[in-house]
C-alpha cells in the first residue's frame, strides 16, 4: 500500500515550500494536480521545474468552475462525481502500491479542493496531509503591517457570502480577511464601508509571486480582481 | 547597512519551516529570539542542531511574563522599555552592516512578538518577514479533519478574552480556532458549550512535535493546558 500526500505549496513563491514538501517533490513518482480545463493549473505552476523528470502527472480537469451557478444542483452533482471519479483513480494506485503526491495551493485543509478527495479517501487508504503557508499569511506579509495583537479577534471570510452577512462579520471582528472575492468585489467594498472599516481594508493580488500588487480598497478602480486576491484588514489591538 | 529578517520557523517540527527560512538560517550571523528567563526558548528549540557554529546569539529575556497583570500599567511600561532597548541594539547591528535573523514561532505577524520589534525598527532599516506556517494550520493538520469548506467562516479567538465574547463568538463562527489558552482552558470550555458548539471543539496540544496530542476538549481532564495549545471546532459548509 502506498500513501496520498496533500502536500501544501504554500501561496505562489516556491521559496515558501516547506522543506517537507520540497523533499517529498524531488522524490515524487505520481504528482496529481485540479486544474481548470485548458490552463496549466496554478497548483502545478509553482512547481513548475521542481518535478523530477520520471514524475507521472496527472492533470484533474474540473468538470465546471464557473459556468453554473453554486446553488444549482447540476454543480454539485458533476463535481461530487468528478471528485468520486479521482478519489477511485488515485485509490487504484496506492492500493497498486504507488505513492501519489497531490499538490495544493497554500494548505490543504483550508478551503481546498483536496479536501475532497480525502473524505473519500481517508478511510480507503493512508493519506497524509502536510500543511502550508496559506495565502492570508502571504497577504498580511506582504501588507507590511501585523494582522493581530494582544487580544485582537481575527474573522475569514469568503466573499461569497451576501452583504448583511460580510458586514455582520467585518464589524464583529478586529483583524479581517476575506477570501473568494473574484467578481464579488464590490459587495465586499460595500460591506467594509457599512461596517466602518473601509478606510482599513487593503487589497493585495497575487501575493509573493512577481506581480504581486498591495492597494488600499477604496483606491482599488476596478470591479472584479484577479483569482488570486484577498483583502485584508489589521487589527489594532494592545501593543506595548 | 544590513537587514533584519523576521523569520517565521512554523508551529514546531523543523521540516515544516520554508526553503527561504532554512537557507537564511543556515547563513545566519546573528541570531536573536525571545525567552523566559532561565528556559531555552521555544523558537531557539525549533532550530537546534540548524545554526552554522559561527553565529552570534542574541537571548531576549522577557522582563515579565505572567508575574504581573497584562492590564497592570507596570506590565507596559516594563514591556516597552524591553522592546524599545532590544530594538536600539538591533537597530546598531544593522546600521554597522550585519545582518540579524530573528527567529519567531509560527508566522511572525500573526500574535507575535517580533512585532513589537518591528513597530519600532521599520522606518530605521530594512526589515524582512518571511512567513511561517501558523499553529492553527498545525492544529487542524493534526485533528484529521479541514477546517473550512465552501462558504464557512473562521473564527480565531485569543482564550484571553472574557466569557461573553468568547461565547458570542463561537456561536457567530463555522470554524473557530482559540489560541493562547493556558489557565483560561475551563472559560473557553464553558463558551463552547453556551455556543452549541460543546461536542465540536478539539484540544491540540504541541501540534507537530513528538508529544503532539489530540483530544476532545469535553474528554480533558485538567482545567490548564500547556502554552503549545489550541482549540479548533471545525465547519461543516458545503462539500460536494
Ligand atoms: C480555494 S481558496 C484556497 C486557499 C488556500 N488553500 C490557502 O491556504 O490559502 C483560493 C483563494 O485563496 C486566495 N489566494 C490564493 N493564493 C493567493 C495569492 N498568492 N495571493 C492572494 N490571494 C491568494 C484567493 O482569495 C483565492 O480566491
Ligand atoms: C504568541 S502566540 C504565537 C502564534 C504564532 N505566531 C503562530 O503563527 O501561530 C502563541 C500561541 O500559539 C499557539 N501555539 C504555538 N505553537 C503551537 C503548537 N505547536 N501547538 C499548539 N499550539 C501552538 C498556542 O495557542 C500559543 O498560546
Amino acid at each position: 500500500m502506498g500513501t496520498i500526500y496533500g502536500l501544501g505549496l504554500g501561496p505562489g513563491d516556491p521559496d515558501l515550500m516547506t522543506v517537507r514538501a520540497a523533499r517529498l517533490l524531488a522524490a515524487a513518482g505520481h504528482v496529481a494536480f485540479f486544474r481548470k480545463a485548458g490552463r496549466p493549473g496554478r497548483a502545478r505552476t509553482i512547481v513548475e521545474g521542481l518535478l523530477p523528470p520520471t514524475a507521472v502527472e496527472l492533470a484533474m480537469e474540473y468538470p465546471v468552475t464557473t459556468e453554473i451557478p453554486v446553488d444549482d444542483p447540476r454543480y454539485n452533482a458533476l463535481l461530487s462525481g468528478f471528485y468520486a471519479r479521482w478519489a477511485g483513480q488515485l485509490g487504484a494506485l496506492v492500493e497498486a502500491g504507488r505513492d501519489v503526491v497531490v499538490l495544493c495551493e497554500g494548505d490543504p485543509f483550508f478551503y481546498g479542493s483536496f479536501m475532497h478527495l480525502h473524505a473519500r479517501l481517508k478511510d480507503r487508504c493512508r493519506v497524509e496531509v502536510v500543511p502550508g503557508i496559506t495565502a492570508m499569511s502571504a497577504a498580511w506579509t506582504a501588507s507590511g503591517q501585523p494582522v493581530t495583537w494582544g487580544d485582537d479577534v481575527l474573522t475569514v471570510l469568503p466573499g461569497t457570502l451576501d452583504e448583511e452577512r460580510l458586514t455582520a462579520g467585518i464589524a464583529q471582528a478586529d483583524a479581517v480577511v476575506v477570501m473568494k472575492l473574484g467578481c464579488h468585489l464590490d459587495r465586499v467594498r460595500r460591506a467594509f464601508d457599512r461596517a466602518g472599516r473601509g478606510d482599513d481594508a487593503w487589497l493585495v493580488q497575487c501575493a509573493t509571486l512577481p506581480e504581486q500588487r498591495v492597494v488600499p480598497l477604496r483606491a482599488y478602480e476596478r470591479r472584479s480582481t484577479p483569482y488570486f486576491s484577498i483583502v485584508v484588514a489589521h487589527g489594532r489591538g494592545r501593543r506595548p
